[in-house]
């Protein structure tokens, strides 16, 4: 076992690669088509999301996306680069703050809280970002691939 | 203030219509087609979910749906049926216990636990089940609309 010649075949990291702090972000303009795509792979059509008009009556005086929307992306930045490929969810919590809109430029940041080696167990923070506001917050465990032994 | 005369515009619960133990639920198939869905809007294309050759080289043995899509089927029931359309999350945590696979038949499950009238708050179990197991559980807390006035 050991790091010598042996090349991850994708990116991300191996648990052995983890360290409490280390961070990854991604950032992606939210449309009104991401919305309408979510809707439909959801089934959830809440007109909040989709009517304007109905959306314009309540306290948030226009449609928001999916609170599930901005989870996703969290769940797009474990799954593609911190770890990365090979993450598999254990936990999701979540806390929705602030809505996030069509046009909204969003930043999803997790961050390395602890590392379990025995276990294989990361404890991740996850955080969506609007204009620098916390839109998502709340924290993530996922269990991260353990490096091929040479043997293997 | 009061029932008569006041009907939803649309399906669902206004907060004094909710009780401890009602239940709403969906039931569908998730395709492979719906997890190309989701890797798309969410970006999450963590070969996991859509490289059967990589797949097949996890303890999975095969592809397996993203954890976020039973997490967005949890926000449909809410936001579509109990309470239904106007709700707002305000927090959902989610154990990741058994994988989603495409072909699986999913029901996803909410229970009212518990309402507080002065907050507008609704506090759910919610549950994604295959086969009769458990494959998502956790609980939601939403706010339901208030039931509009008679003067309104």
């Amino acid at each position: 076992m050991g790091r010598s010649g042996v090349q991850p075949s994708r990116a991300g990291f191996f648990l052995d690669d983890l360290e409490v702090g280390q961070e990854a972000e991604t950032s992606r303009q939210v449309t009104q088509a991401d919305i309408a795509a979510f809707a439909a792979v959801s089934g959830d059509d809440n007109p909040l999301h989709l009517d304007r008009a109905y959306a314009e009556t309540t306290p948030f005086k226009g449609p928001i996306a999916h609170g599930m929307l901005s989870a996703a992306y969290i769940s797009a930045v474990l799954g593609t680069k911190l770890p990365g490929p090979g993450a598999v969810y254990v936990t999701q919590s979540l806390r929705f703050r602030r809505p996030v809109r069509a046009g909204d430029q969003v930043t999803t940041r997790v961050t390395v809280e602890a590392v379990d080696e025995a276990k294989a167990l990361v404890t991740l923070k996850t955080v969506v970002l609007v204009n620098g506001k916390t839109a998502v917050d709340g924290e993530a465990v996922v269990t991260a691939p353990r490096r091929p032994t040479e043997a293997s």
